[in-house]
């Protein structure tokens, strides 16, 4: 059966998540029941990142086998069709090997964070972003977010249920901008690292917010890591400021 | 009655439009509505750009005459309150000089349209931009823009049903910006002019898509321009696109 790799671009709000579950929509269900419509049997999806309740993808990459042989490019005007209209799309569709594993050939993993601060309600980008009413300190922020660069037991900002074998991870970037935004501030987090722990990045960006809204000095950030307790770290953020923008491969899938 | 001037932050889509309608709900009735929860009668409000049905705005501008003495930074708050779950906000709010006029004291209009191009159906921004599904030419656009600059008679780019007493205008400014997206193209277009004709901004960006898909040269926006006929206008593009950014006055009445 040949093998194909997809990237996913889509909204969190309406799905429990990426993985599907009994009773609940998922986008994993979401897109092998559009693949169904096209093939003999439902085939199965594995994704790079299963992403959580309320978070977003841009650049989610997910693999299935199937019975057909499709041209890529017909193969995802297909499937976008039988998405409609759920806010979901697959943006690049290509034939990969056999051995290519969406997750564990994955060798990277790159999320973005939206925080917007300001006292009026967001408008525009409700549902997108995490917004706070008070300013926020890009520079405290930038200043406490060096510490965690590297390779680090990261206990303190791991969910208690994470599954993860080992909390030793390492962060590549964590990347702090400040946007203009009518009226208020926009920050914008990047990180990158080959994979991450349940709830980090939301655990990350909680303390951040801390930090940079006065309340705690910037130091806290790397008494915090050092801890390692999860009593340490600031109130994880909500979802739905958070987006999956790209998964990296030794050689990308679907350069052509 | 002291008067007060409003920036206002809103979504199109559940709107008819900026302006007050029997049995359809508008911008413009809500607004005045959340006042009337907080002022012995319902004031009514003047905006500076009526915006059509579907358009947004980040930096619409209006006034109304109020009963009672209010700080303006807790007016805004009891508004925004009121407002909830409604997709508008004010933003700022300012008490202004008796001869302070939203619409006729307004020296300038600016709005920015986006305009995306990608084959596969946009999601994050779903309602918020007009997509196309075949690549556009940011040159050829922008060369074909610079004959819409300066003072003109733009009977081409204009309604029938205009109710502007003259088709001449003076367009400041049009910039057309590519910002990176997934898997596609976005052109922002930034206009700039002391006032606008009824659909002239969306009668200019559907000519512009002809231009940069190819279907037409760059130097039919200088012919149809000429021609002052309605006929000579490519179609008018849909409304979801555009946003009111901004409106200028003599004196910023939000500045403190």
């Amino acid at each position: 059966m040949p093998r194909y790799a997809f990237r996913l671009d889509y909204l969190g709000a309406p799905f429990n998540g990426w993985q599907r579950q009994d009773g609940q929509p998922s986008v994993q269900q979401s897109v092998e029941e559009a693949l169904a419509r096209l093939e003999p049997a439902e085939p199965r999806l594995a994704a790079a990142g299963r992403t959580d309740t309320g978070v977003h993808a841009t650049g989610q990459v997910a693999h299935a086998d199937l019975a057909r042989d499709w041209a890529p490019e017909r193969l995802m005007e297909a499937v976008n069709h039988h998405l409609k209209p759920l806010p979901v799309a697959i943006t690049a569709c290509a034939r990969v090997p056999e051995d290519f594993h969406a997750r564990f050939s994955a060798i990277e993993r790159r999320y973005t964070f939206r925080l917007v601060a300001r006292r009026a309600p967001v408008v525009q980008d409700r549902g997108l972003v995490w917004q706070v009413r008070h300013r926020l300190d890009l520079g405290a922020m930038q200043e406490a977010s060096r510490a965690l660069i590297g390779t680090h037991d990261f206990t303190t900002f791991r969910a208690s249920l994470c599954q993860a074998k080992s909390p030793v991870k390492s962060l590549d970037e964590i990347r702090i901008e400040e946007h203009p935004y009518p009226a208020g501030q926009e920050f914008r987090i990047h990180l990158r690292a080959r994979s991450f722990l349940h709830n980090q990045v939301r655990s990350i960006v909680g303390t951040l917010e801390r930090i940079g809204a006065g309340a705690w000095p910037p130091g806290r950030m790397a008494e915090a890591l050092e801890a390692r307790d999860r009593a340490a770290c600031g109130p994880v953020c909500p979802p739905q400021g958070l987006t999956l923008t790209g998964v990296g491969y030794p050689e990308d899938p679907f350069a052509a």
